[in-house]
């Protein structure tokens, strides 16, 4: 059934004249089985980002880690159609099971944590998804109500970067989520992430705040500071739009490391600076809901 | 004329029923500007990356750079409607002024290099472009058919990561483009990679090879190698692939510092790890054309 309703998005399309009574109709049922879905979900977390390669994904992984840790029953979901990290970060290799209800089930990660990726719909993993916006957009629905996620306290979304189809599905699709905003410091990653906050405006999502990302960095060597991506920009940006600064997270070659072991660091049990800044965020993020 | 092709743009159907004699007349008119255009420039080069953040426009803005100091005529096109970055890398603010053909005259930032961004269309420049895959196709298209290049030996367009409309819209739009596909070193960005290899072959766009940024660092105190986002990921993925590795570069935080002030490195005189680095990948890409 899931694969089906893949390969009809597959054939999207914006014209009003194909619309049919059929096409209708299976959007209705779609739109209730999201509704059903996210009743049974107390909150919602969008993480964006301006542009890619800011550590948007690895801040979703950890935060769904750190979330599940501190004992909330907790979901994290991947909808980005071109380049899904979330599996990888997990180690999911294997494809989802289907409920009884024909519904996809989540990966159990722990007691308290599951994860479901766009990736798991995806028969050769290093193929490429040529698809076009309106395509993109049924996936996404098709996606979102497909899931069996049962009763949870908090579902993270992992959406592609920037302010195109994909987030602007997600906002009218869950359109009660909160946005977690993540940037690095630089200017020219601010200059993307002023577009994401006048994203969020236009599209009425509350923000939780900013999480700068791989801030500072200390040489594995000497110890000394080095600013890779300079630092500074999330702080000052926040205070520029009126948004909460939500916290500045180090780089550390074991969150690269890590993501790619199929391992989160936050699932670590030793204090680093880097867990320590994530606990803070996760504690800035939780006093607001 | 431009603003008035980008409103239009903006309001871009896929419906069929909705075509008329007047739109078919004027993407004729589209598509003979764009040809015209493209048959004075030698050699197109677009630069692809699956996944955001490893450094895409940062090499595209050196390339440019690196080929206009050998004294290529080179123009450099920024089509990344959501994150334009090109702009702030060359310092441009101000709006690109128009020739008597009503086309837009890209930026001259030496004898060499002229420079033209989608950031041009915009009027404020932290407003987010929320526009679904028709629009943005039809931007694009109004975009390369509007800008006047004159004679160039290169063209280097700077299109969105992932394998979604902009990168799809440009192949259709330049399908003579030859690729250079960029990654960082760590398993989750080439997993993105494979995606846009497997985009490449699909779509039939001839592939030049893979840069791999970001790889080597040293401290800036004490020397010692420190590897940020592991390495040797870019190499081992172009022998799988089949595909020319056209070379590795470090990581340097003058990268940062010089896109973020507005002169690419690639213009400095003084030799580095990076610019050498460079200058065999510019070799590389020269002696198969």
């Amino acid at each position: 059934m899931i694969h089906d309703s893949v390969d009809s998005a597959k054939k999207g399309s914006t014209c009003p004249s194909q619309a049919n009574n059929d096409m209708a109709a299976r959007q209705k049922q779609e739109e209730a089985a999201i509704k059903a879905s996210l009743s049974k979900i107390k909150h919602k977390i969008f993480v964006l980002s301006g542009k890619g390669g800011v550590g948007k994904s690895s801040v979703s992984a950890n935060l769904a880690a750190a979330l599940s840790k501190k004992g909330y029953k907790t979901g994290l979901m991947d909808v980005d159609v071109h380049g899904p990290s979330i599996a990888q970060m997990f180690g999911m290799t294997e494809l989802l099971d289907i409920s009884e209800k024909q519904l996809l089930l989540p990966k159990k990660i722990n007691e308290n944590l599951k994860v479901v990726s766009v990736q798991a719909l995806m028969q050769d993993k290093d193929q490429a998804i040529i698809w076009r916006g309106p395509a993109k957009t049924g996936m996404i629905k098709q996606f979102v109500s497909s899931v069996d996620w049962g009763e949870l306290d908090f579902l993270i979304i992992d959406a592609p970067p920037g302010t195109g189809d994909e987030p602007l599905t997600v906002v009218q699709t869950i359109p009660e989520a909160l946005g977690v905003v993540v940037t690095t410091p630089q200017e020219v990653a601010l200059a993307d992430i002023r577009k994401s906050i006048s994203f969020c405006k236009t599209v009425h999502l509350k923000t939780l705040g900013i999480v700068e990302n791989m801030a500072g960095f200390r040489c594995p060597h000497c110890n000394e500071p080095i600013e890779l991506f300079s630092s500074g920009g999330g702080e000052k940006t926040a205070k520029a739009q009126g948004l909460t600064f939500l916290g500045s997270l180090p780089f550390d070659t074991r969150v690269v490391e890590s993501g790619d072991k199929g391992s989160p660091l936050m699932f670590k049990e030793e204090d680093t600076e880097f867990t320590k800044a994530f606990d803070k965020i996760v504690e800035n993020i939780i006093k607001q809901l």
